[in-house]
């Protein structure tokens, strides 16, 4: 990959048929009435599924174009290149998107400890917990990942919580 | 797990704090202004990501209360059951939430052949061919999955297409 592409000169395609999109070996991505296309990450070394983030057409650009995931914050409205705080960041190892190019799954490699905002390894530490599951009661959960990997407080210190009520 | 449980008596608490939402044992799942919940779907056995679906809180009750997962078509705007077609159901092997339960990541165990509605095994059936990108061209796209699984066509005889343009 040449590293010192300009993204603003990566072009998609224009969505044209069912055909070309779902067989077409052009990059035809549906971005959603915010301009968002939803990105599942992947750490490629594990396999762990590490979050889902949103991508705008700019933040995909930057991705391809410099090999480093930029997502979008849909709580700050902005780019968002990942770990520029905490320095975790997710090298872009491979990008795959689905059928109807509506969905991308990134495969990084995870230069850090942890991904998630509140620590842990992946945004994925709890289950529900099918065994306890009762009628009239709340869907209980369970913990997956019993240490987290990292001091959110620290490496966060002084940034907004991004989880919204 | 009690599978004579009626979805309708499943609860969800109420998304109260940012301490309960993110550490909590409760499910507070966080639907958007249309009522959806993304859901990253995996395969449990070989952990291939299978698609990214959406969830209604009914789709997700019935979910959880049938061990079969069921989805929502945005574009038949309905609840569906994986495989009501194909027989080619995803049976819940384990339900997960991410931090701020925004985001259902499902393990299933696939009963068929494939997933996808093309007729591939995954919907990420395709990847950025990064070595050839170049300024002023469109992102090039490679074939990942050489062979679909099985015909489409015939699978899904009759049906629309659920692909928009």
């Amino acid at each position: 990959m040449d590293t010192r592409l300009n993204p603003e000169n990566l072009l998609f395609a224009k969505r044209e048929s069912v055909e070309m999109i779902e067989l077409g070996d052009k990059l035809a991505p549906r971005f959603d009435e915010a301009g968002l296309i939803p990105v599942i990450t992947c750490d490629d070394d594990t396999g762990e599924i590490l979050m889902l983030g949103y991508m705008t057409a700019e933040a995909l650009r930057l991705t391809l174009a410099t090999g480093e995931v930029h997502y979008f914050s849909r709580t700050r409205q902005a780019i968002w290149r990942k770990g520029e705080h905490s320095g975790f960041t997710h090298a872009l190892r491979e990008l795959r998107i689905d059928d109807d190019q509506d969905c991308l799954l990134a495969r990084v490699g995870l230069n850090g400890p942890g991904s998630c905002h509140v620590g842990y390894r992946t945004c994925f530490y709890r289950a529900v917990e099918r065994d306890s599951l009762a009628e009239g009661a709340v869907v209980p959960l369970k913990q997956l990942e019993q240490e987290r990997a990292f001091d959110a407080n620290t490496v966060y210190a002084g940034l907004p919580n991004p989880t919204k009520i």
